[in-house]
């Protein structure tokens, strides 16, 4: 593996790797990395132990990222890769742009992959299996180059660099929106009547309405403006289901059907051409 | 099995079964029908065959159901119990009230199961195991007491028996608006462009969305008046929620992300004490 020029395409991976946070993802991130076969630490917030790694994940809620980082800014080893693993992108690569990197980089980072329930003790090691890595450059550059190799070493099946206004503006419709969905859903007065009247349809609306609110409050508030955008878009096409069904109107009921059942067949078959 | 006393307590499980329909559903009664050892037999719409079944189970589209049935109200064997196995209740037991019964029962059925994909190309053994079957007798008498031990032998793990109305009332909330939203949501015009930037959140939301137009068409339009409320009610909510987002009021956020969360967490911890 670290063959000099692999090195010099930046194309070597990191070998040791400091985890920040113990919690779901930090500890699925230190999971997956042994499985790997990685020489790896998972740190607690205050911890030492992160000054030799060649990579740090940073694995904390949202708003503790950037004030860890920045407290730590000349501690970090000389060619260290920084990331991050928050829902939204924006907020903190605007963050860090402020913060000096003497001889190390940051790229944001954000597994899209996550459970119904949280902490240390419910990570897994292929959490990540399958899923996307998103990661956003500071300013126009490229990722280093063992990024990719690296996180599927860890089990994702895709790494996609992308900017940050782009990452916040589909993670509102991919993944914030249907948190939303799953709380509105969920707090209706017939969900503790439901007992014996529900099914998978059911159970795939309710899974993620135990998200947590502390992180998730503040994923929603950063990325605001856009994650309104796709509610109010969600709403208008709930009104005009709604229009149709008041009417009774069944062939228009049945286009409405039609539609959304097309557009999920055609993401289906691209994703399968895709792969 | 054949016990007389068990005969006379009206739970000798009848074992010769005529499924009508050979859909997802009919092809998923007939296996696991099949697999609990029943002689059974999977009919298509015009066929005969169900003269002499003790159990006649209905696997149509809605609106062939009644017909059906009613065309062959004079060639049921006596003491047959048909049940059949649509989405809405109320309209089908009304129409079925002026369908002479001589000699058989007519019993609403519904089986809380279901695939994204149709057809009985798709039916397997396994679709009700751990369901819930939910029965509406004909005016205000018992069913049948065989038919709980039945339908668990196929796999039910629950037996529930309701009225037309509250039937009707529960699934618009617990199925029919899942339906609602997966489709909505996925008629989003960021869909396409999602490749990459999705997870399971999106894969729950957007699973149902290829729901037959022609079935649940109907079901929608039989059932309209408590679908609408249940869209009004969580409209209702997502407007709530999408007041503090645009405020950007992390603790009204943080509150409406722990209602629901813990409406889920009463939820599951209900069922989990009635099992």
């Amino acid at each position: 593996m670290h063959v000099d020029s692999e090195e010099a395409r930046g194309l070597r991976v990191p070998q040791r790797i400091a985890i920040i946070g113990r919690g779901l993802i930090g500890g699925s991130f230190e999971k997956a990395a042994l499985r790997a076969g990685y020489d790896v630490r998972c740190l607690h917030h205050g911890d030492p132990g992160f000054e030799d790694a060649e990579m740090v994940i940073v694995c904390l809620p949202p708003d503790a990222i950037v004030p860890w980082v920045r407290s730590r800014c000349q501690s970090f080893a000389k060619g260290a890769v920084v990331v991050d693993a928050a829902g939204t992108k924006a907020a903190i690569m605007a963050e860090m742009e402020g913060v000096p990197k003497d001889g190390w980089t940051f790229v944001g980072g954000h597994p899209m992959a996550g459970r119904e329930v949280s902490g240390y003790e419910n990570s897994i090691a292929n959490l990540f299996d399958g899923a996307s890595m998103l990661l956003v450059p500071e300013g126009d550059g490229p990722v280093p180059g063992f990024l990719e190799p690296f996180f599927k070493s860890l089990g994702f099946g895709r790494v996609v660099v992308t900017t940050a206004d782009r990452h916040d503006e589909m993670i509102a419709f991919t993944s914030q929106l249907c948190h939303v969905i799953a709380t509105a859903y969920a707090r209706d007065p017939l969900v503790p009547e439901s007992q014996g009247f529900t099914s998978g349809s059911y159970a795939d609306m309710t899974r993620i309405a135990t998200q947590d609110p502390a992180i998730w409050s503040e994923l929603f508030r950063e990325n605001g403006k856009a994650l309104v955008e796709v509610v109010d878009r969600f709403v208008a096409r709930i009104g005009e289901f709604r229009a149709a069904l008041a009417a009774g109107d069944r062939s228009a009921i049945a286009e409405i059907i039609k539609s959304g059942a097309d557009a999920k067949r055609a993401y289906e078959y691209q994703k399968g051409s895709q792969l």
